[in-house]
């Protein structure tokens, strides 16, 4: 059962679950499958137009409430080791009365935010209110990892580490970046991830595109090549980490613009402390790339959070003043795009410590020539 | 690009989907990714933290609302060709602002069925209620297949029927269900399909649960097992088809239960026709295995709606008074379980035609005996 923790562990969320929602002013939150379900019960339930929901009431014990057909989807997680009351539905039944039995009155709820709008509305009608976002609640949860799941981390991160030291394996003029797609995807899944969750191989002018995949072009020998990789290794937390490639030293302005993606990503990682906002880690970067005239070529967030999900809370970003703490996990990845040319990505994921932080990915962090 | 239709396709749904929005007295629907994204504009797009919204408003132009990192996620898609505005924004700007600005007063909004709660609780909080749900809008589009529609659920169809009719190359008592699901995943790519949506290998008593996916499970000589498969043909439309297999003649009860199903899933599709509705359909399955005292055996709806969703409308469930069109196309899957020992299901896809049906699966329908 290495795809969750023992059954204590979410106990233990489970608790604290119940004691933010009701420090919120909250009657319950309901949370639909996705990573907060995992979170809390291990669940790996994926289910769409049924509705799967864990309802955590303020007062009182938590339920699931699943389509009796779902009932398999749920087997596997801690939510029978746990004596969590199931109710069962069945086609034809109304799942939304189920989820709010018990909750009389002008009851305050709020939702998990992958919670798809077939059941917020409603949910929304059943209690005469929109809902909340549980996020606030699930939040101060998730944000904030224990031992366990840093570890599975720097499993996740020593896991794409190897991929990467793997590159010159795969990564050569003249192959289609589908070509090096394709073996990058078997040594993620070699290097012992259940999953390659992401691969971007984006030579030459696709590297300016942030999120471009990967295509049948052929890489050629003067390009620059971006390779932002990952997925999740058991329990379910993720790797994600970003090297620029070439194949002979690069001209002179990409150079320069490198070296000063390579400042302002490491003076960012260095910033990076207990109590520093989220907003400001941002800023360092793009303060640093501001200063060398590359503020209009870095045209996305620094950062964030991992775990779970891929992109979660926190988000390193303009706006977000939440203060980091201990515990805390996101990545580090500013990056310069020219389009129609080129671009460059430097990413590592870090986990806050007391006094700075760990970073979980530790290959050269220079513009690495094949 | 064989991923979507060309441009006048979507020109036409967009129109369709204006006037609707209209007359159903709404200002404007908000469609996030997913499948009526494609439906409407050929976007494959999958974004979740960040906003990507379609507005249609009842008057008006549609815009798209995308993140400026997201921007090539739409550049497949016809949303070019047709010259739709695109309002692009960056990390720390108010994607909600954007997507309701020109709808002044109190507007009244609906947003599409995947939209995550992550979005709809702002949308809400900005237009001072609790949006609708578009489903109703855009089931009345995306419900009734046009000919091309037709035409990739025709090829669908076929392709899994041909990966069906090889069943017994893979299938066989010793091997594990997840090696048959693997040479199952090979086969379903190889017919035409551009990715494998779902592989249920369920033996003996794994069959007796309806979403079983596949296991370490060694299959018997003896076992019954359920292959319930499909996936996507390009432009993205599915095909879903399940038989019910064996390795010598079955005991005397499964037989006889199976003939029963058998009776029930034909009857069904015989009763499908303009006029009658998705519940009628239900009834004329459930009413016949409830005669041969297996009610309690069916314990799901009879089908569900597919398209470039493997399930949307028109569910074939109680309590779904809709009356069937010619160009609806759903499954019609009936299946008896019993827990601990066997399970079977047989499961077409049809289209209604004018005076009935079409079946876009041929393979034969009894208990193959391998």
């Amino acid at each position: 059962m290495t795809y969750r923790f023992a059954s204590d562990v979410y106990r233990h969320r489970l608790d604290r679950a119940r004691r933010l929602t009701a420090d919120a002013g909250l009657d319950a939150i309901l949370v639909s499958t996705g990573p907060d379900l995992r979170y809390l019960t291990g669940s790996r339930a994926d289910t769409f137009e049924r509705l799967t929901a864990l309802v955590i009431p303020a007062v009182g014990d938590p339920r699931l409430v699943v389509a009796r057909l779902e009932l398999a989807s749920v087997r596997d997680s801690a939510i029978a080791d746990l004596g969590i009351e199931v109710a069962a539905w069945v086609d034809g039944e109304d799942p939304y009365a189920l989820a709010l039995s018990g909750l009389s009155g002008s009851v305050k709820v709020a939702v998990s935010d992958t919670m798809p709008a077939l059941h917020v509305i409603p949910v929304a009608e059943r209690v005469g209110a929109t809902p909340s976002l549980a996020t606030g609640v699930l939040r101060e949860l998730r944000m904030i990892k224990d031992d366990s799941e840093i570890d599975a981390l720097r499993r996740a991160g020593a896991a794409i580490d190897r991929v990467h030291a793997r590159m010159g394996d795969w990564l050569r003029p003249g192959r289609t970046e589908r070509a090096v797609a394709d073996d990058i995807r078997t040594a993620i899944l070699a290097e012992g991830h259940t999953e390659a969750a992401f691969i971007i191989v984006g030579s030459g002018p696709n590297g300016a595109d942030p999120h471009h995949e990967f295509s049948d072009r052929v890489i050629e020998p003067d390009d620059i090549v971006v390779i932002d990789i990952g997925g999740p290794v058991d329990p379910g937390y993720n790797s994600d980490s970003t090297r620029t490639y070439c194949f002979a030293a690069p001209p002179a302005e990409v150079a320069e613009a490198y070296a000063a993606l390579q400042e302002a990503q490491a003076a960012a990682v260095a910033a990076v402390r207990p109590g520093i906002t989220a907003e400001a880690v941002d800023a360092v970067a793009r303060d640093l790339l501001r200063g060398q005239g590359l503020a209009d070529r870095f045209i996305h967030r620094t950062g964030h959070g991992i775990g779970l999900s891929v992109h979660e809370e926190p988000y390193i970003v303009s706006g977000n003043d939440v203060a980091l703490r201990p515990g805390m996990a996101f990545s580090v990845e500013p990056g310069v795009y020219f389009d129609g040319a080129w671009g460059a990505r430097i990413e590592d994921i870090v986990v806050v410590t007391d006094d700075g932080c760990e970073s979980l990915n530790t290959r050269p962090h220079d513009l690495i020539v094949l």
